[in-house]
């Protein structure tokens, strides 16, 4: 049984997960925090369910040997195609993005046209359209696979006629259509908040999986009496397999994520 | 010693190699040719030295076990990194790509002013400058980092005004001045030959490494007597970490690799 000090640990591919990081922060900030970004084998959008799910669960056991009470697949990518497999052979609660996601787009959505933007693996998967499917078999659902927008916001390009012109093209066919919800399938996506906003147009509500992952992480404490009790303010450890470069900085900043307490180290290399 | 049916390795962390096995083809058509992309972990161009080596020296370890006699490194940035260390630990001799690159460039200049376009990782290890310097010490060396190229690349943009844009903002800065080659530092890079050509300008020749790759391993083969013999066309074999999607078949389509007498298989998991 994990003490009440054991960390949740938040998992993804790279640094978009800081995302949920920031809204679990705001929602639970007496929990210490474990982050790992697995940077060396970043992106996992374009690879297949088989790579997915390996590392995944090499992450998984690893977060486990650290004590975690409880993990958190902050990254799109692996909790469509991995989170199963984790919930198969991990002894821990796993909480994973789509359903969060899913629950807030079908509280938005007025019209029963949704939409849902992600890397090629997450879409490809379908995971957010059975998901969204199985909640209310009558929904509309349309998805966008958009690869170029992870490597626009890494290359820090967040308002960016470059990035506006590649969202255009993503998303400029849904305006003026019956989509009123649109699904940030992808951690790295709220960065681009503001152009998503100005390209879908006033009509469609923007839904990130973050804050409502926030929610459903406090949920699966509360039903596991796992509440963290720290006096003050959780720590906050930032973990990855290779340095994150220049793009932590980026995201620290934008995310208000202060260095102060922080802690932030190399894990081991990973076998491979 | 290794038959002179060995094949000759070549390797990638994803498919742009494929741009020197064209071609080796062409120069060598007898040898027997293994090509190796690390799909599973591409990209390598935005990490760091000591996963790059990692990478490379497991790749490297793989493919001597296949029986490879020779190993091309068609990769910038583990030719700029891992090259040192995979000639300490490898008993077969190993070509890059940076120093034919370096080459074709000397050759080309006349102003003796070059540019070198590639990822971070090649950029940031200043490798090109300092095999150009080695060669001719008064050369001057512009280096430009092109992070979004290899994503615009794989995502088949190759003619398109969003890559167009990007590309001004990388080389626009360069025409009209002394400039008069520039050197594309990637294996992806040769995909956008056209549209490179049209930004740079009339007054700047492109040189790519792989047919000055070639030529280097012509050479490297005699001097070390290891020709192949293959009475007829040598045959490929193309191996992969993870399936290599769609990319494969437009680079194949661009390349004009038949499938034709061509293996295309999946290596085991490395590792992780």
């Amino acid at each position: 049984m994990p003490s009440d000090k054991a960390p949740i640990a938040v998992f993804d591919s790279g640094v978009g997960g800081l995302t949920v990081v920031k809204a679990l922060r705001q929602k639970l900030p007496g929990e210490n925090l474990l982050y790992l970004g697995d940077t060396a084998r970043v992106p996992y959008g374009g690879k297949t369910k088989e790579t997915i799910e390996r590392y995944s669960e090499e992450i998984g056991r690893l977060l486990v040997g650290e004590g975690a009470k409880m993990m958190v697949l902050a990254c799109n990518t692996a909790s469509a195609l991995a989170l199963p497999r984790l919930r198969q052979i991990l002894d821990i609660p796993i909480e994973g993005v789509i359903e969060p996601g899913v629950e807030a787009a079908l509280r938005a959505t007025r019209s029963g046209h949704v939409a849902v933007i992600g890397t090629k693996a997450t879409i490809g998967s379908g995971a957010y359209e059975r998901a969204l499917r199985f909640a209310r078999p009558d929904i509309e659902v349309t998805s966008v696979a958009c690869p170029l927008l992870v490597p626009l916001i890494e290359e820090g390009l967040v308002e960016d006629e470059v990035t506006d012109m590649v969202l255009e093209r993503y998303l400029g066919p849904l305006r003026g259509g019956s989509v009123d919800t649109l699904v940030l399938g992808c951690t790295h996506y709220p960065l681009l908040r503001a152009s998503l906003a100005r390209v879908a147009g006033p009509g469609i509500t923007l839904v990130d999986s973050a804050a409502n992952c926030a929610l459903a992480v406090e949920r699966l404490l509360d039903r596991h009496l796992m509440r963290g009790v720290s006096s003050g303010g959780g720590a906050l450890q930032l973990t990855f397999t290779d340095p994150p470069g220049s793009f932590l900085g980026v995201a620290s900043r934008i995310l208000g994520l202060g260095a102060g307490g922080t802690l932030i180290r190399q894990v081991p290399p990973l076998g491979n």
